[in-house]
C-alpha cells in the first residue's frame, strides 16, 4: 500500500528492453521500461498488452502497418497480434499486461528476459 | 486497434465523477475521469483499483490514513479496502480495473453511475 512515482522509479535503472515491475493488481502487472533501438518480432498467445508512452516516441510495427505513439498516448496490442516495438530515441513506457506475459512472447531471443524484478 | 491520446479523450467531456472507458484488455478496463470535490466512501469486494494522476492532485482517503498523488503518481487500492477519493482542484485520472468493477463499489449513492460509456 504505497504510492508509486513513475519518474522516481524510472530513475532507478538505465538499461534498455528490461522492464521492471512497479505494481500488481487483479493478476495483472504494471511495468516500466526504457527502450531504444528495435525489439524482436513476437506475439503473446493469450495476453493483450498495453503500451503507454511517458517520454520519447514508440513505433509499434505490426504486420501490414505501424502505430506511432507520443507521450500521453497508449496502444493495446491484442493477443495473437505480431508486433515489434521500435524506438529511434530513448523512450520510456508503462506496460499493463497479465502476470503470465512472457517478455518476448512466442519466441526466445538474445533480448529475452525470463525473470523480471520488482523495483 | 487504434491508439488513444489521453489528452484528446479528456477534452471530450467536462463532468466530474463520471469515468469514461477508453480501453479494454484481459478483462480489465482503462478509464479516464475528471474529479473535483469528494466522492463517497466505498470499497470493491473483489477488485483492486489503480488510480494514476494525469493532472491536479488526488487524495485517496483510507480508514486510518491517506495517500496524496501528484501527476505521474499512481496508487493501487487493494480489494476490500475502504477509500474515498477527494480532489480539492480539478484533477484528471486514469483508472485501471476489472470490467466487473462497480462505480461506487458496495454502496449506491447519488453519484453512482451504473452504465459507463466508451469514448
Amino acid at each position: 500500500m504505497q504510492k508509486v512515482n513513475v519518474a522516481a522509479k524510472l530513475a532507478l535503472f538505465d538499461d534498455y528492453w528490461h522492464p521492471r515491475i512497479v505494481g500488481a493488481l487483479n493478476g495483472q502487472l504494471v511495468k516500466l521500461a526504457k527502450l531504444q533501438g528495435s525489439f524482436d518480432w513476437h506475439h503473446h498467445e493469450d495476453e493483450d498488452e498495453l503500451f503507454l508512452v511517458i517520454k520519447g516516441e514508440l513505433v509499434i510495427e505490426l504486420r501490414g502497418g505501424e502505430v506511432r505513439l507520443a507521450p500521453g498516448e497508449f496502444f493495446i496490442v491484442p493477443r495473437g497480434v505480431e508486433h515489434r516495438p521500435v524506438a529511434s530515441e530513448e523512450t520510456h513506457v508503462m506496460l499493463f499486461e497479465p502476470a503470465s506475459t512472457l517478455h518476448t512472447g512466442n519466441v526466445v531471443t538474445e533480448k529475452t528476459r525470463t525473470v523480471l524484478e520488482w523495483i
